[in-house]
């Protein structure tokens, strides 16, 4: 399925982001988890570049994607892939060592690679031309690169990183599909074995081309153009 | 209660860290969350400075806090903090608004905080003598400040993130606490409170007093002086 405009959830996203960014946008996590467990959902598309002051109450920080499935709100793409599995009834149950190998996953995604992600692509390509962006760069890369070498090693021979796929590989294969350098991930062949084979998935697919799909009429040098 | 050597329940933490770490590390978070909730806990000491290669098989990244209770094993302080929360049967019931901002807030803590927090300690201690670190430093800033002064809207008048006290609480309050730069939390004076009102809980004095513990004993200078 999944988008259908009467669905209970609703996911809000970005109506257009530049081209560095289309593709790589964080409401990618919930449309994928949706598509992954048959999850119907409809989509509110706000302004990135105007970004409304109403949306600061679902979402404290202004991101995307928030996500509304009835009475309840949920914010941050990580709790979003929590709400959505458990929804689905695709967590293991609690207690178990699968269910914390998920979480652990997770959360490991989300503070022990992501923020060096995000740092990376603020040197590389938002605060490029500053000195400083530079020189950090090094020292990033290598921390960085350290831990991709021991996410690898942890993976070993695994599909996946907690059992059978789930929510802690669509956040770790979308943090590692945004590094900003691509002279990075090749050097750790078997993270960019995993990550191809995530975005392999019929799912990671129908929801990018869902993600991709509002930005050409909504492109800003279009609509000047009138085109 | 709650360290006991009979505890199902252990926290792996350091047996010491510089001054600067001390009452810091995030074994402070499980450790808390066990003294809220009254679950007796363990503790094993590693190494800070030489982290056994043992220990990456429990922890991909070396990090502390992983807990082992029984057959499960967790990492990233986190995730520790669900396993925690949900051996204690803390959590509201799944689909609840209030589960969902637990979890929303847990991970903003985590993905939307911390990885700033984190970058400044960088910037200010680690780093403090390269060139870039005094350079990057303004925009850091700007963007934490932007950070905090939206969580300080978001906050309000409550007393805590997800109505009670909770792991939320837990997490952000540890990372506020940890902001390098003593000049940023008094410029937000609601969230400085909101440390405050955190840091005052018995439970959190317990936890810290427990981190430290074990630091004298083990502190190498010390140690090379036979005292």
């Amino acid at each position: 399925m999944p988008i259908d405009p009467n669905a209970a959830l609703e996911i809000t996203a970005f109506e257009w982001v530049p081209p560095f960014a289309q593709g790589l946008v964080r409401d990618l996590r919930p449309r994928w988890a949706c598509e992954e467990l048959g999850l119907a959902y409809k989509v509110r598309l706000i302004s990135a570049l105007e970004r409304p002051e109403w949306y600061f109450c679902d979402q404290p920080f202004g991101q995307v994607p928030f996500v509304r499935d009835g009475e309840v709100g949920v914010f941050e793409s990580g709790a979003t892939l929590i709400h959505i599995a458990e929804k689905a009834n695709a967590l293991h149950p609690v207690g178990t060592q699968e269910r914390a190998k998920v979480f652990s996953w997770l959360l490991a995604a989300f503070n022990s690679v992501e923020p060096y992600v995000m740092e990376l692509a603020n040197v590389a390509v938002f605060s490029r031309k500053e000195d400083w962006a530079q020189q950090r760069r090094p020292s990033l890369v290598e921390t960085l690169n350290g831990r991709l070498s021991r996410l690898e090693t942890a993976l070993g021979d695994s599909r996946w990183l907690a059992g059978d796929f789930s929510i802690a590989d669509i956040a770790m294969i979308t943090i590692l599909r945004g590094l900003a350098d691509p002279a990075i991930l090749p050097g750790h062949a078997a993270l960019a074995a995993y990550v191809d084979r995530g975005m392999a998935r019929p799912a990671f697919q129908r929801a990018l081309e869902a993600q991709l799909a509002p930005f050409p009429e909504h492109d800003p040098k279009q609509q000047k153009e009138g085109v």
